[in-house]
């Protein structure tokens, strides 16, 4: 099997991403990485969704979980009889896309692309029993697919980035900062990254920062309220961040905090750049809903509670970015500008 | 004695922010209250100078701690010869006032002020065996000062706090936030308080919090990179801060993340409102110097590391807000423009 995951850094791996094996599905513990290595092993698809709805892995981590899901529930539905195979492969499909309200139509594309194959390999007589199989090789596919995409993504990001250069990130970006940084090395381009920490959870502090360090960048971690002055003293280059949504209007949906940081950008003059793609299902800001989490989460660090009984927490998991404060789309096709998004589908 | 530290909340009252007796200088350690309530006990004024750089007090109380460890150098001092004796205290005065380098000049008012009262007792012919007790008497005398102080300039900052409204805060304001809810509640106005949680000491969870839900009023945490997001959502009416440096040139140094919130203010339309006194020893921002502390700091939460090894951290303690974000600085005398602060000594 062909893969694009060479030279990313540990929890870029695939099969530390998801990873579908004899029925069941194993998922880097995200939350608790870097300080403990620890998998979440799914033997029902259910256990999937609640693992997403959990934040076991985040940022590209569930779109691969989802399909990787989907081999599972193939593998749960081997004995069902023919009428109500199909039927038990969609309502799994429904679950796994439905785990979180902000990312369902996102989702929608991952497990419509796994009933696809399902229905293709039913057409070609696959066998129930080989099924699981063939819907792990479509994630491992896509899992390709998407690492390639990103590989263009990152090339027009590097040209943004001048040699010697800072970027700052926010959460986890998934998949675009190994290419990033796989395509800066590249090019002899030995970047610096500064990672907000991300709280509550720590995706800047605990999976940003471990990848651009097990590849061996410099790499500084921040807390939350440092980014707007780190841009000036750090001398930050540029800030980039992934997106939850990028809604067709030219607003960046993605992890409490980036609005801020956008605002630090534009008022020392240097670029956010979003990478993604634009989502047609949202045609604008209006029709994305805004998941709130546990707001005890926010009342706690690292398990531990930090504030008196009676004080309460908010917990919005992500923020958003308006296109004014955003200076590019970076899309595999190309940087555009969030006023005119219907050019990535032209 | 007269206190001026009714009902303001347990992190408030003088014996928790520092407190001499017997020859020995007892401070509430913030850095853990209120999962903890410990007190760091010193003997010598080198341990409280020592307890302020390890931030075991925060905001107003290095200030009372200091004037505290007046009280305990004289104690120290009471065996040694006439023509050591104002010298050592000098020294002390020194030490004390040098523990953080960005609050300098602030300090030295505090241990110059000892040093007058010290003198005036000399002269009086106050025997050394008196002079601890005098001289605590004098820094409960300015914790009193400070408080009426603070009552005038809650006065004026809760003029422009709507009715029912919401107020967002950074860091720990120490007696501004005591006595703005007292002086909220004695005008009926039962405000909402929301604290940013202020990484990595969680000043804001643990302090501000603690004092707001303390007096019981409607508290709520969010994690340092909300703000901006929650002055929107939550619908928050004034920002408001305290500064360890309020500059001439209008500039306002105070503890990371101040300017960030600020910047979200500005774009909401929402006022950032600085509590405290310009500065005449900072004539200007470049007057100032950014203290930077322990990097290791960032990279753990709660004692507990959540990074990988090789990861760096960054710890600025203090950031810098321009006067073209500030609304307004608010002294006993009113609200000044930052554009003008002469007018305070006018």
């Amino acid at each position: 099997m062909v893969r694009a995951d060479e030279g990313m850094g540990f929890v870029l791996r695939y099969e530390n991403v998801a990873w579908y094996e004899d029925g069941k599905v194993k998922i880097l513990d995200r939350r608790i990485y870097p300080i403990k290595v620890e998998y979440v092993v799914c033997t029902k698809h259910e256990e999937v969704a609640q693992a997403i709805a959990d934040m076991v892995t985040q940022s590209g981590g569930p779109y691969t979980a989802a399909a990787m899901g989907m081999a599972l529930a193939a593998y749960e539905a081997q004995e069902l009889p023919d009428s109500e195979y199909r039927d038990y492969m969609e309502k799994a499909a429904y679950t796994l896309s439905h785990a979180r309200p902000t990312t369902v139509e996102k989702m929608k594309r991952v497990v419509e692309r796994a009933l696809k194959r399902l229905d293709k390999e039913i057409e070609a007589g696959t066998s129930r029993r080989d099924m699981p199989e063939k819907l792990f090789e479509d994630a491992v596919d896509r899992s390709n697919e998407n690492y390639w995409r990103y590989d263009k993504i990152a090339e027009h990001l590097a040209d943004k980035i001048p040699t010697g250069g800072t970027i700052l990130t926010q959460c986890f970006a998934e998949t675009i900062i190994g290419t990033l940084l796989r395509e800066c090395r590249k090019r002899g381009n030995e970047i610096k990254v500064v990672c907000a920490e991300t709280r509550p959870y720590y995706q800047g502090a605990r999976l940003t920062a471990s990848v651009a360090c097990d590849m061996g960048f410099d790499t500084t971690v921040i807390t939350d309220n440092m980014p707007a002055f780190a841009i000036k003293e750090k001398k930050i280059d540029v800030f980039t961040s992934a997106a939850d949504v990028i809604t067709m209007d030219g607003y960046v949906v993605n992890k409490v905090g980036t609005f801020q940081i956008a605002l630090g950008a534009r008022y020392w003059g240097i670029p956010y750049f979003t990478t993604g793609t634009p989502n047609p299902a949202h045609p604008d800001i209006a029709s994305v809903e805004i998941e709130y989490r546990d707001p005890e989460l926010v009342t706690e660090s690292m398990g531990q509670k930090h504030t008196l009984p009676g004080v309460k927490g908010w917990y919005p998991a992500f923020d958003i970015t308006p296109p004014k404060l955003v200076d590019g789309i970076v899309t595999e096709k190309g940087i555009l500008s969030p006023y005119n998004l219907k050019a990535y589908f032209e």
